[in-house]
């Protein structure tokens, strides 16, 4: 089969064996993969796959199933899935685990199904899961324009949450208001005093993707009981921090990452967004944000189109 | 009614009106009352009492119920109480929402029931809800010889997880292992390493009154989804953090206190202790830690003996 590989954080297209799924995966013929942030890193070195995973890259996918493992019940052969990968998306076959592929509603084309997997999963599983978000509460995405950032946004207006962004345009911040953001900051303002105007008692959550850089003024915005969560250290792993505030406020800062978790972790999770989520996207209320779809042999300019920070929503490979 | 007062950051006894219970609140006739380092740092000005907070110290008592509010229907007058209060301890009477004072089992006398709701509300809250401490999780004590820490290293064995502390002398370090901790370090001593060496995988949780001193190392060794809780910042409240750790172990930092928590969590928090944690006290699985009684006409030797860090478990101030 072809794959995307990387030589010298460049990457290509190159031939490799079709891989064979465990008893209990399945084997799915690719239609399209999504592009996230971490594929960069990984091309970079910087973000190695876990134990097991495959070393090829692409966390997401849409596709056919192609064959299953003896002990699957859930999928057969000629199914309509996406899928939650630990790797090898950007490949024309990938397995996974049965329960990481869910059936595509017949709403969404193969681009749209495969923008889906990765972002809404790691918002389901950091706003509800990690973030306890609730009706009413205050949520701030950094990096408003992202994938994540634009199912963040979705996902607050859809529970009864309101959403400040930043990003770095007001290009970008005019996208996140059409899309149910109640304000936004470009980064090259002062983004926390106009967080602080949104919300003077204080935000409920925050959705982290830059880490250090941001970590002292958003535990200042953060209110009573709020939860800063860190996805991502795009601005640096090591900063100062006043614990004062943290326990008078009795506030919380968690590490969180998807790729890693555990198989039933992500069970729990992908089973959460089949009954919870993906029926949003058939009424309407949700709608898959894609930048841009590119075919597998553009995938250097895929990746050039997010490491400029051009995006607005995903970018995806497809296989034609 | 005789109270004990705070005159330049010292404590005497002097007058004062005996409080009337609000509708939904209880009248004590205090027997006794439990010290802890919040009262310290109250005295010293440094933790103001919250909004509607009696301005006495005290925050934690025994008695026996002098009247009741129109609406109390859980208590009534003559019944032997424990209570968790937001103040108001250090007084012959106190007021408090009916359900922050629980019945006291008969196996309690008045000092040991004057003990436990402070620390073992702390503890509950912090170990069980805010830590989803389970069983066979591996936690840190620091200051295991404290109200807290013996409390925590008890409810930990009792629910069959394992605790390592740090203290400040081998003497406290032998009474925690005789209480049920697996191993122990001195303050002096590299406890990190030692904990390291205990659980070379990291541990689940650490129950921190400590705060910046500590937190790099706090962070080091702590595991997988492991969980910090700040409860004190006896170490300072300033500190450096490396944000890549916690990400990459999805760790979670948690501020917390007790004190300022709404009336209906602090109700569900005693409901807990009185079904779950009190018969544990009956059984003989749990017993009070009871360092020192004194009058309250000694409350300045009671606040002595914990400002030098002497005590082991709790210090009481009772009327006799």
């Amino acid at each position: 089969m072809k794959i995307i590989a990387i030589d010298n954080k460049k990457l290509g297209l190159k031939e490799a064996a079709i891989p064979i799924p465990k008893d209990d995966e399945v084997l799915i013929r690719i239609k399209a993969a999504g592009v996230n942030r971490a594929d960069i890193a990984q091309k970079n070195g910087l973000y190695p796959p876990p134990p097991g995973a495959s070393d090829i890259l692409g966390l997401e996918c849409s596709g056919i199933i192609e064959s299953v493992g003896k002990e699957v019940t859930s999928k057969n052969p000629g199914d309509e899935v996406m899928a939650l990968l630990s790797g090898g998306g950007y490949a024309e076959y990938v397995t996974c685990p049965e329960h990481h592929a869910i059936h595509k509603p017949a709403s969404l084309d193969w681009i749209e199904a495969a923008s889906i997997p990765e972002v809404y999963a790691t918002c389901w599983l950091n706003l509800f899961v990690e973030g306890s978000m609730k009706e009413g509460d205050k949520v701030v995405f950094h990096a408003g324009a992202s994938g994540i950032g634009t199912a963040g946004i979705q996902l607050a207006r859809a529970f009864g949450c309101s959403s400040f962004v930043s990003a770095s345009s007001k290009k970008k911040i005019d996208f996140c208001i059409d899309l149910g953001a109640s304000a936004g900051a470009i980064r090259a303002e002062d983004i926390f005093a106009q967080i602080k105007n949104w919300a003077p008692e204080g935000v409920d959550i925050i959705l982290d993707p830059v880490g250090a850089a941001y970590l002292e003024n958003n535990l200042t915005v953060l209110g009573l009981e709020g939860r800063l969560i860190i996805i991502g250290l795009m601005g640096g792993v090591q900063s100062n921090i006043n614990l004062g505030h943290l326990m008078m406020k009795r506030q919380k800062i968690i590490g969180s990452t998807i790729r890693a978790r555990s198989q039933e972790t992500k069970n729990v999770i992908i089973k959460e967004l089949s009954d919870k989520v993906l029926p949003l996207f058939s009424s309407g209320t949700l709608k898959p944000i894609v930048h841009e779809a590119l075919p597998f042999s553009e995938c250097e300019s895929a990746h050039s189109i997010m490491e400029a920070n051009e995006n607005i929503g995903k970018i995806i490979l497809h296989l034609s």
